[in-house]
């Protein structure tokens, strides 16, 4: 702090904050995530075993989409983790793209929520991936903006790891692409392709020898 | 911690606490916006793709409320961050303006769900309009205590980038009280206005050649 | 991390991450009090202005008591600030302290939301202030356990430093037993009586010549 | 950052960021715990001292459930703390056994909420403490693969104090076995067992000699 106060508001973002806010919004929406969960009316509530039984069934979509949702959150933390360790410094624009994606992180309660309300209807799984593809994009979006010309990277981090993350990020949304398409044929069951991120990663590297 | 403990409590206030505090309620007030868009009971849900649809479509006023709320409070974390990195210490009088308006950061989640329920009701927008606007002026009120005479800022910053902060912080508010003004005379597209605060800006910084 | 890791688990606790944790839980409880300004179900809203007014009035109590429980936690959460400034070192004991107390702030969503919604019946009130009692007793026995004989402390700390935080610290408990009196002789504005807060720490500072 | 930018991804982990999203989530899922303190709806509550006692009154399972959860998540963020004061530095495969065992912290609120919601239903402290000892064998699966062979802790710290850690971290998940077995045999206050953790904790250091 400086004579850079001089050079104008655009020299005060600093890497810290943002990585804050967005560890801040990272770990909120993992753990709200369990709001999806919701229990019956303390008034409807029958104190019996089958009663009581009944319930937990009665969630096991919500559960399913409740253990992807925070795995996946988590594997997005990893990437936003990596990417930060990389950026020397920010500027506004790469602010607004993680402000956008912050918004998609945010709003994946909802989406969970919803796909797990409707494990019978493919529009629920839907919604659920077009959120996680929204995530992946802005993941994408602020590395593409950041690396291109080490606009923002520091400038030892070789072009190969810069084209390999590029790789690594997409990986997210080309599953909940075709996740999207599975589901749009009509499938229910399309959300567990996320199991195969693991062996996708895998071929990617081996295929792109990244 | 060495012999300024004997200068008193005003001594012991640190800008990174409380910078913590607020980027944490930052993150808390924008993750929970999410809780707006709030999904029907478990037991009147039905599994068809009308009705999944349908929910979705009844949610448009939440979502757009969603993202408009969401994006405003990423601007003011923005304006928040900026003005704290100008600022060398800080005192009560300062802490206290904080809380004040990271109370109605924090109320931020009841206003945009309130807004989105009353689509139809110009009150529901003014609700909204009306919380962004204490925001705005809290966060006004703020620099202004802390910048004239240089009070808690830097000695080295500029009266010119004092005023031009100044003007910046302004423009939400300024926005908001046009809202309430629309609203007020019975429109319900109102809060679509904010859309344009990127225009106000750059005519902002082109009039006062700020 | 040297050789320290010999001398048992003791020596592990770091100052650091408790406040961490301890801003994290009061951040985070400040904004879910606005869970206490629940709206009705989307099915039962009517697109009316009365009826979005009629709304808003029924919230009333529960406003109030937001912005009550709001600004208290703030005040407390300086109190801790302040406290965690004079301390050294910290212990197991009052690890535990500080936990026991954050389970009091976490709850304080809670019983501001009962309040809320028992505007008409003392024991509203009294659950409130119960609360906020049991939370400045919990900052007034840490701050006992860690000044006591300067046991967690810097050496620095002068003895009048930390009488005169003790006294600061009980004004609290203290209003909050005069609200339960008034409350249990059947009064339903008790609440309004932390208004005077302000003004009991000035009258505090004059007797006590702090 | 500077060439270790070359030695891959695996480098990037830092042990900081991930103590602060853990932080994170122990600080919102013990915050989120009251979400099962739930009130009845707005218009079902009726303003008579009878009305507002009796809800308190068919909450005390859901209080002593709460307290519950709040200690031992605060346990088990001391435990967190403390192992992570050993870590030299982390890898993938820590990173994902730590983000596993967030996944069932920050289901807690979910499974304490209900427990409490079915005092008298087995099942209940069942889910309860199938929760709490996946969170512990999660703590000691990570301490396990972080120890063996000092894989990541500092070379500094003695077998002797990483085994005493060993079995520390297991006496909550011995209890909460003891728990499921005493639940399963029909009782219903099998959750009251937690209260003997620091007698369990004083015999298991006379016993081991740790």
């Amino acid at each position: 702090m400086t004579d850079e106060t001089e050079t104008g508001e655009e020299m005060h973002l600093t890497k810290g904050r943002l990585e804050g806010l967005s560890d801040g919004i990272f770990a909120f929406a993992m753990t709200l995530l369990v709001i999806g969960l919701s229990l019956p009316d303390k008034t409807s509530i029958v104190q019996t075993p089958e009663f009581a039984a009944s319930i937990l069934l009665s969630l096991h979509s919500d559960f399913l989409h409740y253990v992807l949702a925070f795995l996946i959150l988590g594997a997005f933390w990893l990437v936003h983790h990596v990417q930060y360790h990389s950026i020397r410094h920010i500027d506004k624009i790469f602010v607004w793209i993680n402000l956008v994606t912050m918004l998609f992180v945010a709003l994946l309660p909802f989406s969970t929520s919803y796909a797990g309300d409707f494990p019978n209807v493919p529009l629920g799984a839907i919604v659920f991936d077009l959120n996680l593809f929204a995530i992946g994009m802005g993941m994408f979006l602020q590395w593409l903006y950041a690396s291109r010309g080490h606009r923002l990277v520091e400038p030892t981090v070789k072009e190969s790891y810069i084209r390999q993350l590029r790789y690594h990020i997409l990986i997210i949304p080309f599953v909940s692409v075709v996740c999207i398409l599975v589901a749009a044929t009509g499938n229910t069951w399309s959300s567990a392709l996320y199991m195969t991120i693991p062996v996708v990663k895998i071929a990617v590297d081996r295929i792109f020898a990244v």
